[in-house]
């Protein structure tokens, strides 16, 4: 379509381009990567992710039949698998000094990232007795619910805190840059926003979930109950010190609270009462004592009929 | 990295981790599926599911170019691939006997999905007539909206309703586990959850529509338009019995209803007359007669200028 | 399964089948593209997008180690990609003649593509510039962000705005339908809904962000943070004439503002004043002046404690 002098001014114009991005990489360093080390890939994450849920939910995601004879040699294989993909990623986590202060050797992040591995390994019979007891608690929760091989494999809610069970043990274990990726890919396929760092007792249930957040020093008891669009949040904070230690900036909800769609809770100093229910659409930013309902006033709305004038 | 006796404890550590998932795998069966028979895949659903639309919006999806001579043997080659798997994904689904009583014969199960693949493939007509109006009334109720490509294309509550047409159609004929893992597979893409169960009449748009939830029995009149965090629910129901008759759980919204973004409406009672609009974040738990404007009464706001003290 | 005379049936009635779907492409011909035509396939539109956003953010997303001798090589690579893809789907878009009134020579189309596509990589290192300021600014407005390489790997927010500024570029090109897709895309990924007609100002930062929707015509300053579920929308437009010059239906919000969640702001004369905080949930359709805070009244709520009646 081009030809002659004109592809030799199209070679121009591309390699003046070329040069123009390289100068704007030297001009706005902060988001650029480019010391030669390589990151944990957001793929190599997700095949992660998707083998240990293939290992806690066996015979649910891993496109194979299994059964008593067979099970012993899949887990194997996947455990060994997880094992080198877990050494992989974390060791480029832990190499990028994500929020650490001191250098390390290439020997010892290699010894790091298999214990942080194996210890996940050796983690995986207790986070699946927590998922267990939150897949009975979305049977027991949702009327609509028919089996539990439809809530495993098209609930959001269970995929969002089995994730997290998952996510917050590495966060736990202080492993850098991981349980934020692996909370993002569930975050981006199910709307629901659990931080890797709060706390959640056993029995958990989100109900629908687009648009949860959960934030990172939350403290949730047993047998809580949470709906589309619930905000457990934080006080704007500005201008926090990093490097101070934290402090709880999310609110602590005791056992067997349920908070209705839409409702926000804010602050680390804001503690629901066991038992209490808030309403859809609340907004509370202090403390009810156990067995509380916390509901939004009726008369503040307006009903017109098609007579009257419209606003 | 390591050598020697640190290779046979590596070993043995890793085999006493495989012992130990094993041992949960007895202690907390309702998560596993072990009986050796095979489950729909996720990746196996999202792939009849692109078919199927690829049908719904013949040259839009297909990575083919389509014209009047080339759509028939399109429209034939894709409708014998629809027809195998849906028969393959709906044979599985049928046996693992969701919420069945009777286990059933191979030889049975593989005619009842035959018959369940071929009625959806001759609903396909119906659908996209229903699909068609979706469309219009996207194109007329949006005013950024430029042509029907970018609608198709583009446009969440377009792809959100044409995969509820089809999960519908499904539930309807009592398909098992399919209908809610198609639901859920464009929910995860556009934040949309519409349950398969609910019912909605023709010219139906979804606008942005991030955090919107229908419930299960919910039924929608004509030309409703809903917009982004829109939930159409149910009051909680505790221990309800699964084995029951369904009853209405969820709304009833008349012919011409708007809502708009944040509201919710709940309760199988409530009943939102023909014509009437509900306003932005209104919490509505009871009827309107026909005609009614609902809207959040203003004066719960509160301003503070710069010189104030805030709260 | 099936054999003898059955197979004819079943082959009877595919070929029904087939002849119903064709009838229906005849009778809703609206959602049909069967002109010959090739349209922008999606794939392709997410793989110039994954390559857009491995030149912005080197050494993140590309999956290969980048430093600064082998940078050079990969931006030029990546460049000559990106230009040809970029023709391939502009070419289509501006092909299916998208919003325009008159029908352009293939070669006319062609050197169209190629100048936009140009175009755009002439604009990244200002697109670069913008998107390392809303980095920083996600930085300094999350406590929990620990690191640029978390940020950018892991937040909605950053992955949202980044596409934001390039679609946003291609929109006041008025390069049709692709910038659509590619808001689009993002919206599917994160739940956050920027259009990509919106002006929006440096150092912008949307946090959790699930729920958010920015209208097409919405002005937005420097220094702006929204959190989830914020809606800065239009008031119902009924009819409008399309062709008409675009008013602005959705607000202004000025410098140094925060809109806590799930508030809604509506209506192209609404200016939010600068340096002014507007609290969760409000519903606002008016303009407020410079450093006005804005907030629920609280006195909204009703508490039951356990020995009342409740509701």
């Amino acid at each position: 379509m081009f030809y002659g002098c004109r592809v030799n001014e199209h070679e121009r114009r591309l390699a003046q381009v070329v040069e123009g991005i390289l100068a704007s990489y030297r001009e706005h360093g902060n988001i650029n990567h480019l010391d030669g080390s390589n990151l944990p890939a957001r793929s190599e994450v997700s095949e992660l992710l998707d083998d240990l849920v293939s290992v806690v939910f066996p015979g649910y995601f891993n496109g194979e039949q299994l059964d008593g004879l067979t099970s012993r040699y899949f887990v194997g294989a996947r455990c060994a698998r997880i094992l080198r993909r877990m050494e992989m990623v974390t060791g480029r986590a832990l190499a990028v000094h994500q929020c650490q202060e001191q250098a390390q050797t290439s020997e010892v992040i290699a010894v790091r990232a298999h214990e942080h591995a194996l210890e996940l390994l050796q983690a995986i019979p207790q986070i699946r007795e927590r998922i267990a007891s939150d897949v009975k608690a979305a049977f027991v929760g949702d009327p609509a619910a028919c089996s539990d091989a439809e809530i495993i494999m098209s609930y959001p809610g269970v995929a969002a805190i089995a994730v997290h069970r998952i996510a917050h043990y590495l966060y736990s274990q202080r492993v850098p840059l991981l349980p934020r990726m692996m909370s993002e890919l569930v975050h981006s396929r199910t709307g629901i926003d659990l931080h890797p760092g709060a706390t959640i007792g056993h029995s958990f249930f989100v109900d629908h979930g687009t648009g949860v957040v959960v934030g990172e020093t939350s403290k949730i008891g047993n047998r809580v109950k949470l709906y589309q669009g619930v905000t457990l949040g934080a006080h704007s904070v500005k201008g926090r010190d990093k490097s101070a230690a934290p402090v709880q900036r999310h609110p602590t909800i005791e056992d067997d609270v349920t908070v209705y769609a839409g409702a926000t809770i804010l602050g680390g100093d804001t503690v629901i009462g066991r038992g209490s229910t808030i309403g859809g659409n609340v907004w509370l930013t202090r403390s009810v004592p156990a067995g509380t309902t916390v509901v939004l006033d009726t008369p503040s709305l307006r009903f017109f009929s098609l007579g009257d004038r419209q606003p």
